[in-house]
């Protein structure tokens, strides 16, 4: 048996559960979820107790200028670390698993090799990134992205939360209350990176499979479509002179929707998704017809050029609409090519998959592609990433009645235990 | 010249102009527009300010149990009287004419016949209404809908403003600062009514006709659909999967706006007029699949039949797009079917106008239809009642860009004169 199956068989469900519970306390709700956005009080609490489990698993703690933590068991040779982990930060409502999972189960990976009493030839790095999220402070993921590229950070330090405290000045409160965890360089090297995470869709679920490898992350593209028309009475006003904004909009939005076929495809299959989610109509009132709308789109796939026809699309369709004046303009706000995870790194992760799905007589893994970001999505610029799911139950996140059943989320720690063990004895 | 002709020709355009220029001080803002809403503090002196002009043109007061002021000029029998009027409140931010306008028109009538030195048959009263708007209490009209109809009143009595104040109370304030004005009936027979209002619409202004006979209202139903979705992760989720509230909506809105399409029609040619003017979205996030919409529908037209078409396409449009489960409800939530105003009284009107236009150099008057609700629509369940229009500069209203010009407003006064004096002749 090689020390990657080792790590794997002394993965402990009790240890795992009992983690799992103590840090979804941190913020805990009574109807099961949590909230604990980035950098409150009770997200310092939990930074605390996850510094004090890491130390009793004898891991050295640092932190960098983003509040990013890590928790590192040395490896025989002093190389770049494997690193896994997530984030242990919440939406305002959110559930115990989004995030915190793939952080508790990183420390799950070093408790179980400090058990099989075995050593690796890299050193293992766990990471909780700072402000995944992004609903305190945007935009999300800061830690992960300003950890790939720290010029971003002087940026993020400007964000104000809805409170009106800016970002820079809650991360350097949180920095003050580490002052025995040493700071440690951002963009350092890393060997590799593999990141664990519930599903937080229904893909896995519907293939009654427990373990999902993530070949990658689909590109995404946000707009705002502002249709300008004449605010006037319901009544009075004659068809023939209205300018309505809802008219031009409900245009555009049909032509969009029918880019986006409601029909099932196979899972890993590029397929456009759109999303018309945030409208603000004026004066939006019953019996005046509406001098303004505006609403957002996001638009995905795994395919960047059908994202490229959908965006010439969208700007045909407010061109079409617009008639004479500029009724409809477009403005893209936040773009993000496609993540694709190397073979390699794949394959690796499926050999931990199978083995664990196969011990415990489940469906052996599938590939699928991630609709969510995830910190992994940024780690891709810096190193051989990719990523490990487990099934959502209904498919549901950012949400207090998230769930995973405890035996997938074993499995999981299980396929995430051997890929690193695996990656840090390469 | 018959004493009616008389009236017209003693309209005082420098008078008029006073008066509107006086009471438009009550609640004058400094873009033009006025902000006086109903039993307001502001409100409350405007009253008292018409309560003392219509005094010193030597009129007998009265106040009836919904606030409605009555300013009465006697006839040479003890008959029914000529109804005149309109209301003095306004909407948050209304205009100088909307309403006060029709108020002042009628004391230029009286001041009129005072000056000619004439008695009519019947007695002449003007009328203000108390809370047209129903902008602070809703429903609107409801001083003339409880003249008319006065066990209306103690629901409207219930009616709170977004203060917390019970229209019951605000109304009784009012009546005991008016402790110096006897309280007279509701629903006291009335020989007729008219109305003179500004078209807020832009109907005459593009016909290049100062005047308009208005020979009814239109039909009016407003409806709330109600579209469900699942709300979830927009990158996640499989389009095959999705239950997309807007998607919902859209479609359904699509049909509604096709059903009404957006061509010139001749002016008091039935049309159909759609729109749908207050969206809320939940949770109305750029990334998150709207998992509640629900949407206004206001449809208007002068002919209730096609107003019945119009309703059962919502319906089968809503039953479309449900599939098999109820992800869109329709609720009526008001109706009102058309008034059609007698052809007497339109006649009398036409004849009015003619000649006031005529000896301007005007246009002829022209009949058209009134697409906004007015006290008039009530009156007309109570006694022969037609309405006057003068244009709206750009069709513009309920704005403080609200705008008519004073030849026009002598003109709509002229007509006035001629048509109260001739009913109170008859």
């Amino acid at each position: 048996m090689n020390i990657a199956e080792l790590a794997q068989d002394h993965v402990s469900k009790d240890r795992l559960n009992r983690t799992l519970v103590e840090l979804a306390q941190f913020g805990g709700r009574s109807d099961g979820g949590v909230s604990r956005e980035t950098l409150t009080d009770i997200d310092k609490a939990s930074r605390r107790y996850l510094i004090d489990y890491a130390r009793s698993l004898g891991c050295t703690v640092s932190i960098d200028d983003c509040g990013n933590l890590f928790f590192r068991r040395e490896g025989l040779q002093n190389l770049p670390p494997v690193l896994t982990g997530s984030h242990a930060d919440t939406q305002p409502v959110g559930g115990k698993y989004d995030g915190a999972y793939g952080v508790l189960a990183g420390l799950e990976v070093i408790a179980a090799l400090n058990e099989a009493g075995v050593q690796t030839e890299r050193p293992i790095e766990v990471v909780s990134w700072t402000n995944e999220e992004g609903s305190r402070f945007g935009p999300g993921a800061m830690g992960s992205s300003a950890f790939v590229q720290p010029d971003r950070l002087a940026e993020y330090r400007q964000s104000v939360d809805p409170q009106g405290i800016r970002f820079g000045n809650a991360l350097d409160e949180a920095l003050a209350e580490c002052a025995d965890v040493p700071r440690v360089a951002m963009a350092r090297p890393m060997a590799a990176c593999v990141e664990l995470h519930i599903e937080q869709g229904p893909v896995l679920e519907s293939a009654g499979t427990p373990l999902g490898v993530v070949s990658g992350i689909q590109a995404v593209r946000w707009f705002t479509v502002q249709c300008t028309g004449t605010m006037a009475h319901a009544g009075t006003t004659p068809m023939g002179v209205r300018r309505d904004a809802m008219v031009i909009a409900n245009a555009i939005a049909n032509e969009l929707y029918a880019l986006a076929p409601r029909t099932a495809t196979a899972p890993g299959t590029p397929e456009l998704r759109m999303t018309l989610g945030r409208w603000q109509v004026e004066p939006n009132s019953v019996n005046t017809i509406p001098g303004r709308v505006e609403f957002t789109v996001d638009m995905r796939s795994l395919d960047d050029s059908e994202l490229d026809a959908a965006e010439q699309a969208l700007y045909a369709a407010c061109k079409k609409h617009s008639g004479e004046s500029e009724a409809a303009v477009v403005s893209k706000f936040f773009h993000r090519a496609p993540t694709y995870f190397p073979e390699g790194m794949l394959q690796v992760i499926e050999k931990g998959c199978t083995r664990a799905s196969g011990k415990s007589g489940c469906h052996p893994p599938m590939r699928l592609t991630s609709g969510a970001f995830h910190d992994a999505m940024y780690l891709a610029d810096h190193c051989p990433t990719a990523m490990i799911f487990v099934p959502s139950v209904n498919g549901i996140s950012h949400n207090a009645a998230e769930e995973t059943d405890l035996k997938d989320l074993v499995l999981g720690v299980q396929a995430l235990a051997y890929t690193v063990v695996a990656l840090a004895c390469e």
